[in-house]
């Protein structure tokens, strides 16, 4: 039977802004609504809020404020980390995977494209792991300094970068470190007091903040790029532009929310995440999965990406899930509006593209109840499909 | 008697988010919550507010939805038209006024800094007027192709610009004419099947809309350039980043609320403007008004920027309208913050550094008995400035 509502299981795209964040974000849409730039007493009450957020979140990642920069979401995150440190350091060469997200590899090929980097792909193998002795001859063929962009948890395939290897790679070879966390930020603590990277990111709509929001750690000790975003004086000189007071509190509220609850939180979706592979594998017939997305403990919790026998109905497969009230995805959100299919999943050596693919992300509001009319439904389509 | 909440005059700088604009924007905060690029239900919701969003920002303006573009905010859009337009045409000269905002002339400096483009000035009169023949001469000087970038209004000293004159000015030299129209979007009213620019920008929070969001118009049929922020396909690839679909829905309809009430609004802001003309003329000796402001026919209706005489508390006159519960402003909020003096002022030819400034910039929810206790409460301080 189909469900009243739809059930949402793409997570890993946007996730339900917590009631809670609204609650916090509110006195900032109504009677707080200074500029933070404003000496004034209705300025300086905005302000408070948002050095107040800006020290949330430093304290929950382990460091300190002066190193969090907000920012209108990941992708201006990354491309202020990429942009600015090739452009403050004249840096000629970086060095990514294939499989990042487009904000990364968009503004990578771009820079290319005009001639101001080298662009070197680290090869990859078919399960989508970065190939970390490439990576150490690519930075030694370099003569300089290289900028290395990997992002921490793959978007599509679940998969976990060990931050720590690559980070003492990048400093054996003095590169500078930018991971994209976007997909472990609030699933995952960050220890920024420990952790050998130059600049991280965050979304707050990735943890159930709100959208149009993110944030830039830069490693004070290493690295001082000029802005990516020229204009005012916000952000200590390195963000133009008036603050999003709602989002900047908003985000702050929805990090410490994740972090408050993030045990209980992973073991809940994981537990999830498991249901549904054990359903899978018992009811539908050479079902796979990319990635490590299977392999619960050594992947990302919330990220399951599911491939399918061959059929006919392969292409369709998002499109019958939606009429049945699922809502997944193929690829990342960024791209699948586009129509086309997931570079990442492409890029994957072996990758068969006959097979049909869906990447079901999980989060808080789901329940066990949805998972399994998932797999029915799916189940259901399949063999509808080997009936006919 | 001191009023019991401190009184806004500093709508230049941000405004009250409107009542119906949160009603607006609450629904995508909490039910319709899905990523726009998600091609499934939860995200086909959030895709069509948006695009509804585009379509009546597109009609107010008298343009089509394919030529705007939103992005973070004002700053955002000024960077873009600017940076990537220099990019995409390999511009190497760019003009403008030492009086712009700081998310065009910090942006332009920086790239004259580096070395990409030679910057000239427009000599500016003690009034603050462009001088249109040397914008000619600078033109003509230049071989190739040049940006211009002018303000419509400036949002210090109320100043408003001959958009067609300078667009024809432009075009005759072939130049590519950016204006940043942040101060009179929503205040005035731009027809552009008509105005000859090439791009003008609009933030949300300067029309009683929500911060961290804007937009870029962008000449459909004369310009075509690179995004700034890369990432996803989002705003038909040019702008990277999961859409602020609260913000973009706030901004909109901030836009048709600001629009449906525009004469009334004004009208009501024109009277409260000449009140504090007629009383400050009347109560406070030597006074007088920087640029354009007080020539209320022809200057930004929301915004008067008042010159009183030399005193000693020139330099605490925001500290003590502060206390006694009045928002106002010295600059621009954008510079406020970081305590160095308005950039706009001392660039004006004549300007006295002895003397006392404030920027007073009116607003819908302003009311005639604010205007005279602000009026009331200046003269006050000086009376007891030249009793002592």
């Amino acid at each position: 039977m189909k469900p009243t509502a739809a059930i949402y299981l793409d997570n890993a795209a946007t996730t339900r802004l917590d009631p809670e964040v609204l609650d916090a974000m509110l006195p900032l849409m109504t009677e707080q609504f200074g500029n933070p730039s404003s000496i004034h007493s209705h300025g300086r009450t905005v302000r408070t809020a948002i050095e107040k957020a800006r020290k949330t979140v430093a304290m929950l990642l382990n460091t300190s404020p002066a190193e969090i920069f907000f920012t209108s979401g990941g992708t201006e995150a990354d491309n202020t980390a990429i942009r600015s440190s090739i452009e403050t350091y004249g840096l000629t060469h970086a060095i990514t995977s294939p499989l990042e997200h487009h904000a990364v590899l968009h503004t990578l090929e771009h820079l290319a494209k005009q001639g101001t980097i080298k662009l070197s792909l680290v090869t990859i193998d078919e399960k989508g792991h970065v190939d970390l002795g490439h990576l150490d001859e690519l930075l030694k063929a370099h003569q300089g300094r290289s900028l290395v962009s990997l992002m921490h948890g793959n978007n599509e395939i679940g998969n976990l970068l060990d931050l720590n290897r690559v980070g003492e790679i990048c400093r054996a070879h003095d590169a500078i470190f930018h991971s994209d966390t976007v997909q472990t930020m609030g699933h995952f603590r960050h220890n920024l007091q420990q952790l050998p990277v130059d600049f991280i990111v965050g979304a707050g709509h990735k943890f159930h903040g709100p959208k149009g929001v993110g944030f830039l750690y830069s490693n004070a000790e290493r690295v001082k790029i000029h802005p990516f975003v020229y204009g005012g004086a916000q952000e200590r000189n390195m963000r133009g532009g008036t603050e999003n007071v709602y989002g900047i509190v908003g985000l702050a509220k929805a990090l410490e929310i994740a972090y408050r609850d993030m045990d209980a939180h992973r073991q809940q979706i994981t537990s999830l995440k498991r249901r549904m592979i054990d359903q899978l594998q018992a009811k539908m017939p050479d079902v796979r999965f990319n990635g490590d997305s299977a392999d619960v403990d050594n992947s990302l919790y919330t990220v399951l990406n599911v491939s399918l026998p061959a059929s006919d109905m392969s292409d369709m497969l998002l499109f019958s899930l939606d009429i049945a009230r699922i809502s997944a995805s193929g690829g990342s959100a960024c791209s699948s509006g586009s129509n086309v299919g997931s570079h990442v999943l492409a890029a994957l050596p072996g990758f068969d593209s006959e097979r049909g693919y869906v990447r079901f992300s999980f989060g808080k509001y789901n329940t066990a109840e949805e998972i399994d009319y998932a797999v029915d439904t799916l189940v259901g389509l399949y063999q509808k499909e080997l009936v006919k």
